[in-house]
């Protein structure tokens, strides 16, 4: 289970990927493989979110770090750029960085 | 605080706002008073976590409704049609209706 919070004070990552059909699964089997493997292990990682798009083309990965930093720092690893150069094979990636302003819920 | 998990079954709609610059801060604000005025009042509300993008032109509204069919009664609310008609006066928007594959976190 991961949290949105104002009060969680991280970096939020929001990933959309467009991929051919036929292509959802793939991707989000790579997804999960590189948090699994690699993410989740490297300094700075809080979470990572992984959704199936409805209409079948796309795939969102709603990741959270601790800092701008940490996230840099991912992007040097050798082991994460081999998952990043897979999934950019796969898919086109749009990032959207991003603070929370407000999380409202009722359950 | 809201919360993201594979068992929680709700519908996720990941809603990117594309804005002009010096208008991201009008649409925050007009995303969080439907909220709070209108949507969570509505049956099959979950939860909506307002982002503010950090390079200023967009805005994400990661939702939850119970179901597509609440999402789609919030569509015919005449109230939600006036804040849904405002943001489209302000920006452009991409929705992308999604379920969470696997949520990943060390905290």
């Amino acid at each position: 289970m991961s949290t949105i919070e104002k009060s969680k004070n991280v970096l939020t990552l929001v990933n959309i990927f467009t991929v051919e059909p036929g292509r959802q699964g793939d991707l989000v089997k790579l997804l999960l493989e590189a948090t699994e493997r690699t993410m989740r292990h490297l300094p700075g990682f809080v979470s990572a979110n992984i959704h199936r798009g409805l209409d079948g083309t796309r795939v969102i990965n709603y990741a959270q770090w601790e800092s701008m930093a940490t996230f840099e720092a991912m992007h040097r690893n050798a082991d994460a750029q081999a998952h990043m150069k897979a999934a950019a094979a796969l898919a086109q990636s749009e990032p959207v960085f991003c603070e929370v302003v407000e999380a409202v819920s009722i359950r």
